[in-house]
């Protein structure tokens, strides 16, 4: 018998309290577990010894926890070197950890591969295991990441509000989604399309580099047609020349500790856009919203079927360190569309650590602003259930 | 018999269209009604004869319109004159309307008491209604608006998950909520503590002018304590002197480095704070999102007491129509707390029309930088049922 460490870090997610639970409802059931411990803020929690004790926490709470956005035991955007993780590894052993779960992204999976490295040149017994969450959706091997699909639901549910807001008041609307590398996370806005003349007409992704003028022109050729549009912006879109447009929107960006430019929570980029559109249309009315934070934590919405996989990822961690040494928890999708489902299997931290996954080209449109039918039939059943809407307007006018 | 319109305008909400509901059928009823018209894109649509016939509209699909955010029929910002509301009134005669409800805010209800006036003036029979909607709050007379539990919802749900996003990741964490004069929206945000050490730990309100000086050290106060702190700014605050925060950091911009007039700025207040906390304070991690049109229009969120009584207003304006010759429909609270219910009453255009209602005194706490108890047990029914949440970081420390 030895004791377990679980911990969640970088961004928060939606599910990512489901995947924690999924862990310690697991792990209270593994034979070889004694105490369970929540390490909190991450890799600074197991190096201050900032344990809670979760071995015997209520189950009453841990389901609302399960539903809670946010990362239920706090989270940490320290990137460990080799340094940091031998006081990780002298904790463990101090505390008889031989058991560590890591709830996170690629940076993460980076982080659970150096500790578990090290564990075995020192030739200390430990299970080191990855469980994958990301609002990006940007990991490699898994088929989606948990985390995604909830955070699909929010922008496709916000696109769908906007969109009719749209119609409402019209002109041009400018929405910029989360993505730091990768535009899974904007493309799924194209949940929000239920009519053939709804937006998000227009989809702008980091993996299809524009010029500003042509992106200008294609709004105008929309706005023509529809006396309106509404487009879907990744805050980390670039020009044909590399250079992300949130870069030249900003005099200087903030650097966070893993060298990323920080791209969240300013308006710098939508007012770029939303002033480049306005000169260059000579359209009166152009809005422009930044969702934010509310992506990845929004309290009371989630997808069933990522948070009911979010857990499952967590139980399975758990699972496979009763006859692995180590890796990350991944989903190959078995079945799609009404029958969807996905079978859990264990791949390499190598194989999931630093690098990120683009959006697939079979999924992004040919004239590269908009996805295919593909990405709708993949992404779909990850944002589960989605409300449905009327409008009213385009009834047929009655003449007099 | 004769024939009704319908119509909606100024900003949207999210119940707007279930009081488009309950005037269609209830009208659907009335003895006295024949054809129901949506007039599309409110005024507008009146000149322009821009009609759509909704007497036999398809009862399992109004279902669907009373779920959907924004306005169904369109909306319009035109602040019609007399010249324009005697077209208004020559098509009314012209296609025999003698029924005019319309779906609005104080400036629909001014409209609403112009053609009004002017059919009385001119011996047009002609009967109108105004049936409130806003997200702000602010209307007079009534005790609430329909469309602001709603919005009160969405914007407590979003405080609710970037609270524990602020756990996670602590810092400084600045929400810009809608007010275009009033606080009530942005008070609603308290809603989201559940926790003595939950946020928003500061509420900002216009009724409440502050020196940004004041602001930065309640700030710092606050992390002090908790080693970060979240806070719900309301669009509209504005200093001691009088001039908005808005105003404030427009000037600031187009005096930056790059000489360049910014557009009334999506994040503009929001990036204008978050520099002021940032250097007066000498926090390193400042982040501020600004809600924008998601507060007011998304799909899938709604108060179940709010599209309740939206829809009831809308029928109660159809039944008033029988035996009033005008006015607005409003609430008053018979009861409050578990068995909270309201009671309709009829009340004159000119009490509705034109000027707004401030957040009471008795709602705003004595430092001016929160709300009362007595206003979260007015506010609690109307947002209706909330999310609940855990966070573990908080339980006791185990110790080795």
């Amino acid at each position: 018998m030895a004791n377990a460490v679980v911990s969640q870090s970088g961004g928060p997610t939606g599910v990512i309290n489901a995947s924690l639970v999924g862990v310690i409802e697991e792990a209270k059931k593994h034979p070889g577990i004694d105490k369970i411990y929540g390490a909190v803020h991450a890799v600074r929690g197991m190096v201050q010894e900032d344990f809670v004790d979760l071995t015997d926490a209520d189950p009453a709470m841990l389901e609302i926890v399960a539903v809670s956005p946010s990362s239920a035991l706090g989270s940490s955007r320290d990137k460990p070197d080799a340094e940091y993780c031998e006081k990780i590894l002298a904790i463990f052993k101090k505390w008889d950890i031989r058991y560590f779960f890591y709830i996170g992204g690629n940076d993460s999976a980076n982080t659970c591969k150096i500790i578990n490295d090290m564990a075995i040149e020192i030739g200390y017994d430990l299970k080191a295991f990855h469980v994958p969450k990301t609002v990006d959706n940007d990991l490699r091997t898994t088929d989606h990441c948990p985390g995604y699909g909830t955070a699909a639901k929010f922008v496709a549910c916000a696109l769908m509000g906007d969109d009719l807001d749209n119609r409402a008041l019209p002109g041009v609307k400018i929405d910029v989604i989360m993505g730091r590398d990768a535009g899974w996370l904007t493309a799924a806005t194209a949940l929000a399309i239920e009519r053939p003349d709804d937006g998000p007409h227009l989809i702008y992704l980091p993996e299809r580099p524009i010029k500003i003028e042509d992106m200008v022109a294609q709004v105008k050729e929309v706005y023509d047609r529809f006396g309106r549009c509404v487009i879907a912006v990744s805050e980390s879109i670039r020009d044909t020349d590399g250079v992300g447009f949130s870069k030249k929107s900003k005099e200087d960006s903030e650097v966070d500790s893993h060298g990323n430019v920080q791209l969240s929570g300013s308006g710098a980029l939508a007012d770029f856009l939303a002033e480049k559109i306005k000169t260059g249309t000579g359209i009166g009315r152009v809005r422009a919203d930044t969702f934010g934070y509310l992506q990845r934590s929004f309290a009371g919405l989630q997808s069933d079927t990522d948070v009911d996989e979010a857990r499952r990822c967590g139980r399975q961690a758990v699972i496979y360190s009763k006859e692995h040494q180590s890796g990350s928890v991944a989903m190959k999708r078995v079945s799609n569309g009404a029958d969807y489902s996905v079978d859990l299997f264990l791949t390499d931290l190598c194989n999931v650590a630093e690098h990120t996954k683009e959006l697939l080209d079979e999924y992004i449109n040919e004239a590269g602003n908009g996805v295919t039918d593909a990405f709708i039939e993949y992404v779909s059943p990850l944002a589960g259930k989605m409300p449905q809407t009327e409008y009213l307007g385009n009834l047929p006018k009655v003449t007099k």
